[in-house]
């Protein structure tokens, strides 16, 4: 049989137990060009939240009595497809279930083998996680040494590796904004960032103008609403801001917080770009390898936060916006599945 | 002697009788490199009134006592700088005030004879509306034959030209906004829009959506605030918007409105991109002969709104936020001076 976690509801606010629905139903069976993965990692992104609204985005919402959409990891244990091999450990989209299928309409990538990193590892630094930092820093933020860059979301998992690809790069400054003062000595002293401000204290604005006194060339914003405000009044001439994720809005009830200095990008000829990491899909293996190489020799710290237990993915989802996780949050579905 | 408007008090919300006073100071002396200018004509400009705030912004803020800023044109009445001819028209900046002193700082650009022009149409084309509206749809907007436009304040002197050029240059859509139904039938009529809505009705966002149901590609926006949001919410897959200006807040007190649609950016990987036309000084030659073409072959219907006196500056300056003007806001200073 197939455990599920379902939509059974769509959230008004944050996640709760009306949400989703466990359900157990027939395990599927692995046709002609399709493979039976045995799921054994969830990956707990923020959109996920998104697309639990009936509300345009770039995929369509989630429909109700259909598992949640997820990113997850998994070994290949029945194929009748040329591209996999019984015991491939696979990545894709497994949704918040026991047992996926691959085929032509939902394909999945075999993890190499001999990487030298575990699968955790895997998931986050060379899953959507570090994809998106990467891309985002480097392509849409057209990262240039020497640039003082921002990143909000800093201890979380996309923004903690977007610092130390920039200090490795050569940035003249990066500071990070997170929650509260244990996640804000995080940033500094495990991800080796100038600085790092707590958006729960009074003045971020006042606070960021005096960290960056000649503006921000780079804004990395995974929050939205306040945080994004104070980066756009610091913002340095020609900056640009890079918009990945607004996590603080995902949960808002009712209109979102708006924006208010927007004509901060007429004033320092700035721009504002938005981007989703899927669009980089035929660059993923080049960039896979840096990350790789950056999180085999030491350059790259990353840190995962497992959560055990395909029941438990909704609250994994909510310490995303609770800030109750610390690092790039997975869920453990199989812990029997390894990297050879 | 030399009648100036100087700043007396900073203006809460809309320019009054407070805000500026009428003195009369000694006629500038020319001296050496310096040309004397008898000011013919004033443009008025919304970002005058951005001028008038202790406020950070792209110039400091004009200092209490001195003439407003503002640019304007005017004929050379003598001269001990070879760059400038007794009789020349020149534009540049003047101030609101009769007589003005061109040097070193403060260049003037010398109208070329034989233009086939009116200076009034040289203003409004050739002067910083017809720039913006150029640089702003080609360069930083990146426009492209094929492009569904729409352009805020399209009755305006800078939003008009826009969507001209767009027009003339094979845009698949041109769809202005305007405020009042006279307007919106002008800007159909008279500057060949496909179609225009009127942001004072409700229901914006779904009227613009009906109007560009593949989506915006390229969001000329003049003004900011609720007009910016509902063209946000409708911008197509790798959409640009343009921020030339956010008129409707230039006179709010308080926090300006925020945008609420800024995650539209990332759902359809599109961006927002803020620019002065000023950084563009270099090439304003080249754009001229372009715009100047346009204007005597017909492509380009332009029209100035002409205000009569120096002292009424202030007021013409009130017609950009009233919607009042119609066409380019030029204060008519002295009558006499018109190009050979």
């Amino acid at each position: 049989m197939n455990r599920q976690l379902v939509l059974r509801q769509r959230p008004i606010g944050a996640v709760d137990e009306s949400t989703t629905e466990l359900v157990t139903r027939p395990k599927p069976v692995c046709g002609p060009g399709q493979a039976l993965i045995k799921v054994a990692m969830l990956s707990i992104d923020p959109t996920i939240r998104t697309w639990m609204n009936d509300a345009p985005g770039y995929l369509p919402p989630i429909e109700l009595g259909a598992p949640i959409r997820s990113s997850g990891a998994g070994v290949v244990v029945a194929s009748e497809s040329p591209r996999y091999q019984v015991g491939d450990v696979v990545v894709g989209r497994t949704d918040w279930q026991e047992w996926a299928l691959a085929d032509d309409s939902n394909r999945f990538s075999v993890v190499p083998r001999g990487l030298g990193l575990d699968l955790a590892t895997v998931m986050n630094v060379l899953g959507v996680t570090g994809l998106t930092a990467y891309f985002g820093l480097l392509e849409v933020g057209r990262f240039q040494s020497g640039d003082v860059v921002v990143v909000s979301g800093a201890a979380g998992a996309t923004g903690s590796v977007v610092g130390q690809i920039a200090r490795a790069r050569g940035a003249a400054k990066v500071i990070g904004v997170a929650g509260g003062p244990h996640k804000c000595a995080e940033v500094v002293e495990r991800y080796g960032f100038d600085d790092c401000l707590d958006y729960r204290e009074a003045g971020l604005a006042g606070r960021l103008r005096a960290a960056c006194p000649n503006g921000v060339d780079l804004y990395f914003d995974n929050v939205g609403g306040a945080v994004l405000d104070a980066a756009l009044a610091s913002i340095a001439m020609h900056g640009r801001v890079v918009l990945c994720g607004a996590i603080s809005q995902y949960n808002e009830v009712g209109h979102p917080r708006g924006v208010a200095n927007t004509s901060m990008l007429i004033m320092r000829r700035a721009s504002m770009t938005g981007f989703i990491v899927l669009d980089f899909a035929e660059r993923f293996a080049d960039a896979q390898a840096v990350l790789a190489t950056m999180a085999r020799d030491g350059t790259l710290t990353h840190r995962e936060h497992l959560v055990y237990g395909l029941e438990r993915a909704p609250e994994a989802l909510n310490l995303l916006f609770t800030g109750g996780n610390n690092g790039k949050t997975l869920v453990v579905v199989d812990e029997s599945v390894t990297l050879a």
